[in-house]
């Protein structure tokens, strides 16, 4: 049985972890991100005014659209929880110079309306077009959502039936092809869910159905182009690669995660939806095997995504280099979109354990801790052989990140709780408040909790009656033991059935009824498995969700020579005045030096090693304090 | 003082480790690779038949001569050491149609005459002109000395004088450019050490100090065919970097080893010649830092030259991956042209050191014990996790390495000793016989050994009278311990004068004198600078100047799983029937396994090891059993 997610608007964050985060995502990042749309021209894109030579309209690139409409989407999350008026004002601007933008025919694209309007559909593998309509299709549903005005939504209603008729079967007389970076399909099922209208849900199908059929699309689609027919593949061609768009295949017969990894991602969340909605088992049991594959073997730790920088893809199972790494912060971001989405149909915590890493580190690694600098690459060490070097920007010329941080920020609260008929879950601990469905009651839920920083999440129930229910807790994945306490009473943890990963707490409940958990937490030394070859005689460490790093501002350069013996203790301490307030770990350890190695490459002598003090922070707040600096997530282990 | 090599028409291979090796490259790779030389039209190329859309005429490529080049050059070897009637009258018949190419002003190349005669000398950066120019100089001064024939050589002079004539300072009228893929440098001072001809030598000199100047040759040169100013530099664009044909900065100003791994040292090759002939210290000290630079901090331990595919370049100093090594074939026979250069200007065994690992390991790794199959790159590790499968192949679209091989082989007897004034310098343990100079008189210098596989090295002297003079034995580098016997008389070794490396036995000699040597051989665990994070935590085996390496079919599948205890004992012995003859590393280790790993891409339970023997074979001989086979060079280590 399908959960349903308690939406936005009835869940807020109210306090602990993410409350000061979500804060700097309103007061700083919103802004910050406004002033860079702005600034490069993607604001005023929507007024259709470049010409070839005309000065001063700069040429809006394919995927501009996209920014917007996730900074569109964003302000919607903050007004959703938070009122604003000036906030509220500026997005109602920019919604209507949108609107605007619309075609007679329902068209509405700031590139190929302007600039190549000739190239209408006629390049869905290389562009954005249809990625665009995605993002634009989403803002107009938080649009609507957030201020009940309709007119956003009825604009990308006009343009989805535009779409609706010209893609589809050729046997119909349509393009039949399907959008080479994903996004519309997950967009189309959003859009079906706000109107009712089943065609879009049909698209959404036919998208993600028809996707990686023979004769292959992009190559058919290329020829029409003129362009010459497909070369052998070279990696430098890499982008023209069936794989690199997931179009190799249809995702029915897929098992393995491959090409770009935002790509895929958006996909699978998208096709998620389909499968639900459509009842469709088969494109559900190859999106668990693809699942599967994807987080066991091509996951690094902190949820980021895509081995390899070249087309920012999945690298082979177990490849996972560290200083290399791609993880596109929008790929930590894709697998919770993708995580949620299976979550919610799988009812299984194992879906939430990933979700939250991600959460906890490599999505918010994309952004500083002021607010207004962003990665958009995460790897898992840096800055430690000179092979590329790193540090937080505010912008970039492809710009997908950050407004992808804002929207997954300013609505974390809908990936807190589900519903299913007689349940309530906790997905997440988040300080905060939200109003659940039991049937035809409501009932509110209440998180009191430090969480990450602390095992200890107090529950307080709300209802205006006593109501049969089950609240159904997360175990962590990360978690050994757990002490539960209902109404000041201890549980016996083992009494308590474990249903697919969650405590399933019954009763009879009533009004300021208080479950209490305390997640025993303590520093956890992980090793990755043994065909992980860069982590192979490495270790990394993690308390609760949070994995750590070390830094060379707290442990001076060259963090690759510090060895951690096996046997080191390391003590948690929480530093209020450190990095915005985290828990650091402290411990002693070695520190190889390259004394005695003066004129040698290679030698057996070995190498000295002397005791070192080492700190460890979370890896989130890594290159939050000086430039370039060093960071590395897995260190050498010695017995 | 600079030393003298002993010529090849002087130095002997006769048996040992060499003589089976020289024998199959003579009765297999000399007509199996002429056999793709003709089959691939590189031969019939001579006779300029190329026409558009001529059917039956393959188009010369602009490195073919090169390849026709190195066979001659490898022919000419052969049979100065070896008479053979039937090679002889082949390498003439090839000669002639080769000189018979030539055009009446002196030009000879098969594709700037047939097919781009109006591109001549337009593009020396990218295209392989002057590169094939100094292969056939190089082949016509081996078939002069081997054969006493002049024609080819005075083709080639003139051939020479043309470029003399065409290139050099700008202020003279002539073109201020330099080879894009340096050869002639070295190959114009053979010709000038021929001839006695000091323009080539000058005009060597020109080519090592103009290149790197600024304005920048290469991008003058684009500029006059047209071509766009030069964009910044994208990593696809590899080939139009600065760094990447050593052009970024004059050798003098060079410190570090970048770019292109086989242009690098051929370059620096030609340069210590220059340096040498034209007494240039200011360059001599630049080699010796750029020689450090390569060899402390950017060398395979095999001698393989060049970590990226990318470029087939150099990496960063410590930047030493092993499966993604491009490590080229002809990187490791550069380093030994290169080092035997240094070594016979510095007298120091360092230089010697390095090209015997190079000759040992990274060298003849690219040609399979059958002598027909070719590897072009030579990573340290193999097939392990599907990143990139190999095998060696009979030939190569860039087919550069395989005659490159065999001319190494085959001229390997000039690299064994080196005279001055009194002293005659033993540098390698090769069984043979040689004829030196000391002053106006000859003596012969025999050895008998099995080195690599034992260390025991019996040197017999030969002479007409009694002659004061000082044989210089080099004390290897990975030897620690070596006792010496004269006339059978134990010596004290600590007694023995060490210069440079070079243990001095200096006396009165007669004729039949012997000199024993038994360098202690043990199996040495080495390791590598603790910055090569490739290597971190892993421990590779060595005996002699022999790398170890496991091969799945010794050991099974999943190398990397295999862990090696540091008190592990691992004994050598010799198996006669084994690849041809070997001496294997065999002893007890630990086996990780992925037992309970199932589920799990992170875990804090640690990973199982069972104990297993392991078997090592020498580095070289990998990849003659079983296709694909999987390899590894560096091995994890625990305590």
């Amino acid at each position: 049985m399908a959960l349903d997610p308690v939406p936005l608007a009835d869940s807020k964050v109210t306090g602990g972890f993410w409350k000061p985060r979500q804060d700097t995502t309103r007061d700083v990042s919103i802004p910050a991100t406004y002033a860079q749309l702005a600034g490069t021209g993607r604001i005023d894109a929507f007024k259709l005014a470049w010409r070839p030579g005309r000065p001063g309209v700069p040429q809006p690139h394919v995927f501009w659209d996209s920014d917007v409409a996730k900074w569109v989407e964003t302000a919607a999350y903050s007004l959703v929880t938070k009122p604003d008026p000036a906030l509220a004002s500026q997005l109602d601007a920019l919604v209507d110079s949108i609107v605007a933008a619309q075609q007679p025919d329902g068209y509405l694209n700031t590139h190929f309306t302007a600039v190549e309007p000739h190239m209408r559909f006629k390049n869905l593998r290389d562009w954005h077009e249809i990625y665009c309509f995605g993002h634009l299709a989403e803002a107009a549903v938080a649009h609507f959502q957030a201020t009940g005005k309709r007119h956003f939504l009825d604009t990308m209603t006009r343009y989805a039936d535009l779409l609706d008729k010209s893609f589809g079967p050729a046997s119909e007389g349509k393009i039949p092809g399907y959008p080479g970076h994903p996004e519309a399909e997950l967009a189309l099922v959003k859009m079906y869910k706000a109107t009712g209208e089943k065609i879009y849900l049909a698209l959404a199908k036919f998208f993600v159905d028809e996707r990686g059929q023979a004769p292959f699309y992009y190559e058919t689609e290329a020829q029409q182009r003129g362009e010459p027919p497909r070369p052998p593949e070279p990696l430098d061609r890499v982008f023209a690669r069936r794989e690199y768009h997931q179009a190799h295949a249809p995702i029915v017969d897929t098992e393995e995660i491959v090409g770009h990894a935002v790509r895929a991602q958006y996909l699978y969340a998208g096709a998620a939806d389909v499968a639900r909605e459509a009842n469709d088992a088969e494109l559900l049991a190859a999106l668990r095997k693809i699942w599967d594959n994807a987080t066991l073997k091509k996951m690094y730790i902190t949820g980021g995504m895509g081995a390899r920088p070249d087309g920012e893809a999945f690298g082979r199972d177990y490849e996972l280099p560290n200083e290399t790494a791609y993880a596109e912060t929008c790929a930590a971001i894709a697998l919770c979109f993708w995580a949620h989405r299976m979550l919610n149909i799988e009812a299984d915590a194992r879906y939430a354990d990933v979700m939250e890493r991600a959460l906890y580190n490599g999505v918010i690694s994309g952004v500083s801790l002021s607010g207004d600098k962003f990665f958009y690459v995460n790897p898992l060490a840096a800055n430690l052989h000179g092979k590329r070097t790193l540090e937080r920007t505010t912008w970039f010329g492809c710009s997908c990140c950050p407004n992808n941080l804002t929207r997954i920020e300013l609505s974390l609260g809908q990936y807190v709780y589900s519903t299913c008929e007689a349940a309530v879950y906790v997905h997440l601990f988040v300080e905060g408040e939200a109003k659940a469905k039991i049937g035809e009651r409501s009932i509110m839920i209440r998180q009191k909790t430090v969480y990450p920083w602390e095992g200890k999440v107090v529950i307080t129930l709300g209802m205006e009656r006593e109501t049969e229910f089950a609240v159904k807790v997360r175990m962590p994945g990360w978690c050994k033991s757990v002490a539960i306490g209902v109404n000041g009473t201890e549980m016996d943890a083992a009494n308590v059935p474990l249903e697919k990963g969650y405590m399933v707490l019954s009763g009879a409940w009533n009004d300021g009824d208080v479950i209490e958990l305390l997640f025993d937490m303590p520093v956890e030394r992980v090793h990755a498995h043994p065909k992980v070859e860069a982590d192979s005689c490495r270790v990394t460490l993690q308390r609760g969700p949070v994995v750590y790093c070390l830094e060379g501002v707290d442990n001076g350069p060259g963090l690759d020579g510090i060895v951690l013996p096996q046997k080191a203790k390391l003590l948690p301490a929480f530093e209020p005045g450190l990095l915005g307030g985290v828990v650091t770990l402290a411990g002693e350890a070695l520190r190889q030096d390259s004394t005695g190695w003066e004129g040698a490459l290679y030698a057996t002598h070995g190498t000295r090693q002397q005791r070192v003090s080492v700190k460890a922070v979370p890896y989130f707040a890594w290159g939050n304090r000086t430039p370039r600096e060093e960071m590395l997530v897995w260190i050498r282990e010695t017995q």
